[in-house]
């Protein structure tokens, strides 16, 4: 197959669709980022990209804490908005109606609606050319009940929500399920 | 909805299911990350995080570049297969008859079945409890022709994997498309 170089840029399929939320000024807040990942096995951590002049960042520097919901799919139009405006200006949580909570940390804000909820204390941050890569242990997860196998998480009752950019950008819902982990491959053994 | 607080666990859905390479002792390998994401926006970089012990590790630091490169679902059992076993004992390009080329790093070996290849210059190790989480430049971007729109990747032809842990460990396909980005949200403006 020809391949085209299409020039640097920040491509990684697939991305999350994350709703980070800090407590701002006494107040929670929550924004839409689509850059973050698992950085630490024991303990978990995490890493999200964040640009040092956004409002959630101020919370995050001063309570050294922060949240990570994870949508689903019917919260599609609730993430956008949390991507478009910044919480200087609008009650975002009041807005999208969330329900927020309180865990174990005090001062990272959880979404009810959203299937499940991380907890994090600031780790580190990592300064990079235009954002701050806040990395954050993971100190508890929260899942909605409704989205338990077992008593373990189901991505398939969680139905995330899958962002894409490239061509465009775009919200996409989970496909269908194609194998095992960890055990598909040995057919190559 | 009740929700029930599960531990801390390296839990984030959607994961990437990813093939980094790097040339170690003079010969390409490659290995299954699902730990990563974008960290900043320009320059283009991200994270991915391995463990420090790992063979393709040691080509990391060595050549200071690595490839990251995006399996589409015809290659979920030579992605899962590359995060069972060890380049220190198994061929994996060639057991997976991946066909191996290297563009503007020279030593970031990039693998022309998969249909999106990131060459990426080492920038930053930050050092975490079990984990390197290595910081890479984006300095190229190649995609396969047949995974273009316009001359832009277009996920909806890339058809990436989705790596999920939880009740368990599986790999899913893309699923529907549900909105467009920066755009649905306006709805609550």
């Amino acid at each position: 197959m020809k391949k085209t170089a299409v020039g640097p840029m920040t491509l990684l399929y697939p991305k999350p669709a994350l709703l980070i939320g800090a407590d701002v000024e006494g107040k929670p807040n929550f924004m839409a980022v689509a850059w973050g990942g698992i950085a630490n096995q024991s303990p978990p951590m995490l890493s999200v990209a964040i640009r040092r002049k956004r409002f959630t960042y101020k919370g995050i520097e001063e309570n050294r804490t922060f949240s990570v919901n994870i949508p689903s799919e019917s919260q599609v139009t609730e993430t956008d908005y949390c991507g478009l405006v910044s919480g200087t200006k609008n009650d975002k949580a009041a807005v999208c109606s969330f329900t927020v909570f309180y865990g174990k940390l005090k001062t990272a804000p959880l979404i009810e609606q959203c299937p499940v909820n991380l907890e994090c204390s600031l780790v580190k941050v990592v300064d990079l050319k235009t954002h701050a890569l806040c990395i954050g242990e993971i100190e508890e997860v929260h899942v909605s009940d409704d989205c338990l196998t077992d008593g373990k998480p189901d991505v398939e009752k969680v139905r995330p929500l899958i962002y894409s950019s490239g061509a465009e950008l775009a919200y996409y819902g989970l496909g269908a399920r194609l194998a095992t982990g960890f055990d598909i491959g040995k057919k190559l053994l």
